[in-house]
């Protein structure tokens, strides 16, 4: 058996907007992802209202979450947090490059 | 409510050898980890032998993990890889700091 090693920062996505989302990890429970985002921000009026928890921690860039309640929460390289399930939230805007793993966590399976 | 953000890279420990691990997120099934080792290896003979499902990426420095087949493999800065539950590896030896947060994850409540 041979133990797969690959890097985060390969094959970054290129482009100039938008988000790129790629798998790292899945079972029914947990799903690691690498996010890749270009100066992004959520849709206007849009919050994501998720059925998971929420892990996340920018390593490139940076990002400034906003939360229902109003608060900006502003993220710099290293800077991670925990976003509880139902929590709503939007990207008010992300760094040109920003590059920021999550892990989704399910309280039931899925 | 109010999302606390942290930085993973702030009070890193000091210390010349051996290992240091803070939990960052926990839940009955997925464990999240900051883990840093300081020029660490594993006693001789010794092997990990885990239940769980494990993915880790190093953030700073480098690591060697070795495996039961004999193989090493070398990881450095953005490097990630999964060990899956019950494939014996242990650490060959890491950098003097090195920052590698990890993911485990059972396939049953624990």
């Amino acid at each position: 058996m041979t133990i797969a090693v690959k890097n985060l920062f390969a094959n970054l996505p290129g482009g100039a907007s938008g988000e790129d989302f790629l798998t790292l990890f899945e079972n029914r429970r947990v799903k690691i992802s690498r996010i890749v985002s270009h100066a992004h921000s959520s849709p206007a009026g849009f919050w994501y209202d998720q059925a998971e928890d929420e892990w996340v921690i920018v390593l490139r860039g940076q990002a400034d979450l906003e939360f229902a309640n109003g608060e900006v929460v502003k993220m710099a390289e290293g800077d991670w947090l925990t976003i509880p399930r139902h929590v709503k939230h939007r990207i008010a805007r992300t760094a040109d490059e920003t590059v920021w793993p999550a892990v989704h966590v399910s309280q039931t399976a899925v």
